[in-house]
């Protein structure tokens, strides 16, 4: 347990066991954070809003969270969160656990987050939002909310389970995403996404099942589901799952 | 008025009465704060450039930087400035009141932003921009300003009053975007944009007119002009005049 | 040489003369900063990783590394490195001379990057990229590496000389740009692009040769290559020889 002593930590945040806190990061008050967490330097953690409608900030046990990130009071989020750097995070998000936020990530808030989500480099994400398990967002990608700017509605994105929504993909207002889909890069996404299919394009257009793609490792295998063949910073009970149900 | 002592402030900085400044910031010399202005943390607000000409920053009254903010001298900010976390401010904007720059929003200087204009997360403006009263550009939209990259020539982009660039949305060096016009999400505008028409795509050609869009809250009542139904933000004696022009 | 007595600095780097070290700027153990090197303040220089083999964090002489960046060891960089505010810097780059890095780049590591290069706001840069001398990427283009995301392959793009890359573009894995190539602003790379052409669109297309577009200065002159007008940021002894190869 190190805790560096230009960091400034609110007497009133309940830290757990074997924290580590990096130089000149300030924790708030209202702030439960796990045992077995480590959050770098120049972060901010708590940060209070009126809109939390005092909820505290609870971080999961064995989280990391990397330099020059904000979180927001009223925001919770199950074990192993692990963050890159500068990310922003507001308040009224329900997150599961092992959650993926990469480098400069914004997640406005009230959102709901499910479990081993992995966001990559500068996704957006707005009111409403609703991701679930295993869900991947690539680079840039914007989760929008509002279907005529600016107004009063906010009309979320639904993402089911394993979608993958590639780098530099706008998704408009209400828009749902299938389970196992795959939106291919660079696409503005206006309709509903059927589970397994591939859409792409601007605007995105059905291209194929996404069992027609195949690995370009040279084995010809399907590329999809994709939990058949990669398994990268998953747990083995899980990836045994997969193996059994997906398996080659 | 709470200055946070891990703060470091120049003793030439101008600052006015009842300022706040967070921990880990920085205030440089050539620098003029309002009153009632509140600063966050790690912030560093009038940073030295040779190409400011010896003009100071300055921030009006009533204003809110938010945290990891950097401001260089040189620019000008009208009073009720607010700013998400991280935004970046070069020298030479002369910007109006209530403007809010949203989180990692980029403003590269030499540049004319009106009254009560917002700029949402990643927003990025580039010299020679011009954005006229109560426009609003969103998420990752970029003003660019080279006609063929790299050059020595800045041709700015032209915003007129009130209109909305949606998300993720790039204006190419020279265009003029008209007054109360709509561009759809994920377009590339290369030509003008008519006053109260909506364009969208790659390149964004022209859709309708504005006031064929109606509101999706079931009133079945047309969303634009925005100022009929949308009033968050913006003082009653605003509202109201809007409310006698374009209400329902 | 000024040391601000708030950074906190590592007595195993090692830190050349006339070196500036800003306020709340970390300097980690595993470092080699060159001569007349300015760090300015909250920073991370040399971040520890176990990805780094144990190889240090170079930066050459010359160089300026500008507020809230982040380098991880394991990363070198020639003299003259020029970064903009919060870039973000992971392992085994190897970059060449004279490099700038803008505002809120994201380079991921695992990449070669010539001299000379220029990366503006928000580039996000994968594994494996190859990105050859006086190479200019834009706002927001990211060149990916996933051919099926998610993946375990890695399959990098490979810029040739020269070439530029306008704002807001995705280039998809494996694509090859050639020498002197110029990629408009807001296209999606699927294939490889010819030196010394033009393409554009999602996805994108041939235009035309480089040669058939003209300078918007009222000279009429062809924009390409651009080594023939625009010499700014690079040293006489280049722009003279580029002057008796491509000059007016």
């Amino acid at each position: 347990m190190t805790i560096r002593n230009t960091a400034i930590i609110s007497g009133k945040a309940s830290i757990g066991s074997n924290v580590s806190i990096g130089d000149f990061t300030i924790i708030f008050d209202n702030v439960v954070i796990g045992d077995n967490v480590s959050i770098q330097s120049h972060c901010l953690i708590g940060q209070p809003t009126s809109l939390s409608d005092g909820m505290p900030l609870v971080i999961g046990n064995d989280s990391l969270i990397r330099s020059h990130s904000i979180f927001y009071e009223g925001s919770s989020f199950g074990s192993q969160l692990m963050t890159g750097h500068r990310v922003t995070v507001r308040e009224k998000i329900e997150a599961g656990e092992n959650l993926i936020i990469g480098t400069h990530c914004d997640l406005q808030g009230n959102s709901v987050i499910g479990d081993y989500v992995r966001l990559y480099t500068g996704a957006q994400i707005n009111h409403k939002s609703n991701i679930d398990d295993f869900v991947r967002i690539y680079q840039y990608s914007v989760l929008t909310n509002d279907p005529h700017p600016p107004s009063n509605l906010e009309v979320g994105v639904k993402i089911h389970k394993y979608a993958v929504i590639a780098a530099m993909c706008c998704i408009l207002p209400g828009v749902i995403i299938g389970e196992k889909a795959l939106v291919g890069a660079y696409s503005l996404v206006k309709s509903d996404v059927e589970p397994e299919t591939v859409v792409a394009g601007v605007p995105a257009k059905y291209i194929c099942k996404t069992s027609e793609i195949k690995l370009k490792d040279g084995s010809n295998q399907p590329a999809y589901p994709w939990m058949r063949h990669f398994h990268r910073g998953y747990p083995e009970e899980i990836t045994e799952e997969w193996m059994s149900m997906y398996g080659a």
